[in-house]
């Protein structure tokens, strides 16, 4: 004891600096333990790109899996390079209410890890995160790969190699740029209240209407509708890749959604993993039961795409919703994604893997339900409409915006390079037409099944 | 700079203050590490799914691989569902030696991160781990979907899809809740001193039991054991598949056993992954020679198998033993399951991918090796046989536990809607008759294998 | 200041013991968090197994599927023991500036996690990081681990199965374990001022010079090189598994080079993983490129190297560079795997899988980086020739050391139980000669393809 009071005399007299020197190793603590969780969530997020992958491809034909793992694989290739050099200055700079000015290839004054009022620099928008500026950057990456990676789904096995790259530039580099800029950058949309957590309108919907708009400039593939009206399945050619697939994006969701918090935050972290699973459970049972009523089988695609749903939907409200809450969210969204699937094909859209009936009519749908179940005023929970019709703003601003400019950017593309493949590269497969290779090189495949579903 | 003054003087002259405040705040990172590592882990374990899905499916038929991944992958989100709504609470809950009577949905009084005397609430079992309730729930949950999907693989590719998704339910919701409060929910067991640190019994073993039941009440796939006492192998379709799972199996036990410390504490860290992967190895390599003497050459599926022997075997005592007892346990185990497939095989118990082998015998094995090898009592260790007894006796009680129970729901659910396709659809494959698809749609599958080995 | 020693005179006098107990729970929480880091990287550097796995066999023919899937499973536990009882002590154990000498079995003196000066035992080379000694021997296993793998793609689809493995115990054991104590271990390269972060020279390309000895003494798989100079492609049996395993291996790089900080260091870790991301992207942009114009198309084999060729390529200076540089050298990695790849086929060097041009070209290229692009000291950045011509020895050393050691461990081999299997069987294909089994079971594969290509 005696030793010990020696000890500290002679500490204190010398430093008074333990205080601060005190202070300040929390505050570095601090920073380390916030940028392990992030750069963590951040791994995870990214390995969703080999879920969307697998998942897309899987649900596709063997003749074009070449192309789809292609495409999926070096859209994140361009993602980093496009966000890098302009998409994150105009989503985080600071600029105006409607898109950011600065920081192009991460240049510009910041002092991160300060946060808050200690934050000098020119992206304030994420000055509520208290991570280096390479954290932050990595994290925003990450989802901007996703956004554009749910295109890739909905414009398989007929579009062009080449002008699916330019429009993920496009896409990545301005329109998701812009409209996460409203939401997550200090734009206008989050300063009227609009709530989107972790995306299922930013990264999800913004995906989704700009697939929506590929869609429709591309038509369907050949063969799907027929002209007696019938609608010809083409199923996909590996359920053991849709299904790894699946697992792996469940898998992210727990980096994409409970990253979100950017902090190591141990209360918000564990609820929100919690709802995502909820609600990515039962969005997978609903969409079981729902399939095996109105198809009489339990379909597998539709198995996973119920997961998927769930996930999308309780991506927006994970942080302010109850576990309960989140089981019903996934409920709803397992139901809806079945029928948004039977909906989309009696309208000749096609989508061959179903992601504009996951990540659009979710995306949309788990906005909304922010407004719906937030604990704290939604409109079930006993606050009333006001939240409900801000969300809907939300969505149809963003909506408009992506659908609007994608649509330009498609059109643009097909008027210029095209953007469909010739129907002679189609009925062989895009692998041999856009990479000279084969996917499966020494299994044979049906001839006949080929020649059907053309 | 006034201010600053006068609040150091206050500050000082209440001192106390500041070791409080700096107390709350060490707390604080505490949790935040501690519920870091515990998310972490139950990631890698939620990952596992993805491992089983592919092992399972990659050792049966293509014809039946859609089932299997259904299977697989539904049989989370029902694991999440009834251990929200009753298994944690028979669990962990508060109640009596037998069983948990508190909790059910996740509700009653719960002041976590509280830990140990400060703790209060309805989950008295788990005041020794300092995270959220959502997170502790969350861990235990992947853990109770683990057990669920061991049976999936011994029952494959003649088990009715709904019937195994009751009994799913049944297993989680109850019988492993029951086992787990025994051993880990402060039952009987763990006051007389059985010790199973991650689940080699816990998890493992009741898996096993539950799924020998099943493959009793089952029985063979058609065409295995022929009249005249000749046994045919049925290869697995994919080894890529079960390659690729045995791998993800092997990463997530990494979650599976250093994070069953729910704690971030560096040395058991340290020393339990390390245990793990040397018993992981140790079963590759005694495994792979095993097979080689045995059968002639080594078989990928033996390999496969001693590796998950290992991590099975190392699973109790994985922090209480040195690397050097790991590599004995894990060459042990690796011997273990070559021989007890051959072993099963000859009493004509048909289980397609070797999860008795792997889950039930390591399981068992593992868990009397705590009573041989622990560095503290262990016999070989100079312990005595008294640590080996309890042992015994926890293996014992949990398997006839669950063994007859199992049976009995088993028996229930085949009295009522059966439990086997009809031998037709067994033929014909699971994927067309309960999910009306293919999972390789266009790849040419050969007739002649299909009718040789049914 | 007066303040400041009033309140330390005030906290001493009533508590001393707080500071001191305070300090003792800081280190120990940045033991926890250096351990959480190294944990979490070590993971997704062991999960990179699972990557070579579904590259290489992806790569090469289903007929040798089981056989290459065999190799990298098994090579890892035997890495797992080899490392553990020689290589650990030979590389990181205090020994002279050529050879460590102590550690065997992970035995000796150790007082980790304490650091630096405070630290006593037998692996001072390891002293620069605070965590438990199984953190740092884990840590380096997973390492150890990738060299050995990186020689299974180049030798494949010839090799016997037994060799290898034999093969891989010398090189884990021993060739890797001395190189990598000249860098790593405090050896004399190190003392020269040789910069290796996280091992382009010491993990790829001593993985990669081992495997050109390998190949070199094995010879070109039997029709490769046809006698009129006519040089057959030899595609790869499943585009799926190939993209996917390269998906793993960039997650996993995440942990390879970020955590080679060995410490959870917000800073570093931030801009390594960024630096690590931009190289990949931008390799994989330039092989497309590159690969397009001189093939004509976007060979997806091509797109998967080059961002292969990125991640190798940044691995030594991703601690030293700028983002922006992490694109140049990813650029230039990408067009360099282009040409390595038909160069290595002009010269009759068959590799498989392009092992040789991403692991050994790129290996080179990367170390060679730091002297060019080091923000402090390299030739580009206004800092001379020095680090450069360091860098070269380095390179021209750790080369000479294990192309001689790993040759003659070839030739021996060779010589005794012989390295290469017989014609008929290659022509068979590994899977039915080494195992007795086949990868997939039940799908037609193309005999007229068979017989072409052999």
């Amino acid at each position: 004891m005696k030793r010990r009071i020696t000890t500290g005399l002679l500490f204190t007299a010398m430093v008074a600096a333990p205080g601060i020197a005190q202070a300040a190793i929390d505050a570095e603590t601090k920073v380390a333990l916030d940028t392990l969780w992030v750069m963590v969530a951040a791994f995870l997020v990214f390995f969703m790109n080999a879920g969307f992958a697998l998942v897309e491809s899987g649900l596709c034909r063997a003749k074009n899996a070449v192309n789809i793992l292609a495409k999926n694989f070096i859209v994140f290739a361009a993602s980093s390079v496009a966000f890098w050099a302009i998409g994150f200055a105009l989503m985080f700079g600071n600029g105006t209410d409607l898109i950011g000015l600065n920081g192009f290839f991460l240049g510009g004054a910041d002092n991160s890890p300060a946060k808050a009022d200690a934050y000098q620099g020119v992206f304030t928008a994420l000055n509520w995160t208290g991570v280096p500026l390479t954290a932050k950057f990595f994290f925003q990456l990450v989802f901007a790969g996703t956004a554009a990676t749910i295109v890739s789904g909905a414009v398989a096995e007929r579009i062009k190699f080449g002008s699916f790259i330019l429009f993920s530039f496009i896409l990545v580099g301005l329109i998701y740029a812009v409209g996460g800029h409203w939401v997550w950058g200090g734009g206008w949309l989050v300063k009227m209240g609009f709530a989107d957590f972790a995306g299922s309108t930013v990264v999800h919907s913004i995906g989704g209407w700009a697939a929506l708009a590929g869609v429709l400039v591309l038509g369907p593939r050949l063969g799907k509708y027929a002209a007696d009206g019938r609608i010809n399945p083409i199923p996909g050619h590996n359920m053991t890749s849709a299904t790894l697939g699946a697992l792996i994006l469940w898998l992210g969701w727990f980096g994409f959604n409970p990253g979100s918090t950017m902090e190591a935050d141990a209360n918000m972290i564990g609820l929100i993993a919690l709802n995502t699973n909820m609600a990515a459970a039962a969005g997978c049972l609903s969409a079981t039961v729902a399939a095996w009523v109105l198809l009489g089988k339990p379909d597998l695609s539709m198995i996973l795409n119920g997961t998927l749903a769930g996930l999308v939907a309780i991506t927006a409200g994970c942080n302010v919703v109850t576990p309960a809450s989140s089981v019903i969210i996934g409920l709803i969204a397992g139901v809806l994604v079945v029928y948004a699937v039977l909906f989309f094909d009696r309208v000749k859209v096609d989508d061959p893997v179903g992601a504009l009936s996951v990540h659009l009519v979710n995306g949309v749908f788990g906005t909304l339900a922010v407004g719906l179940f937030a604990t704290d005023g939604g409109l079930f929970t006993g606050g009333g409409i006001g939240k409900t019709i801000t969300q809907l703003v939300g969505i149809g601003a963003i909506g408009g915006l992506t659908f609007v400019l994608s649509l330009a950017a498609w059109v643009a593309l097909k008027a210029t390079i095209g953007i469909r493949v010739s129907a002679a590269e189609e009925l062989e497969g895009l692998d041999t037409g856009e990479h000279g290779m084969e996917a499966y090189a020494g299994f044979v495949q049906a001839r006949e099944m080929r020649t059907e579903v053309i």
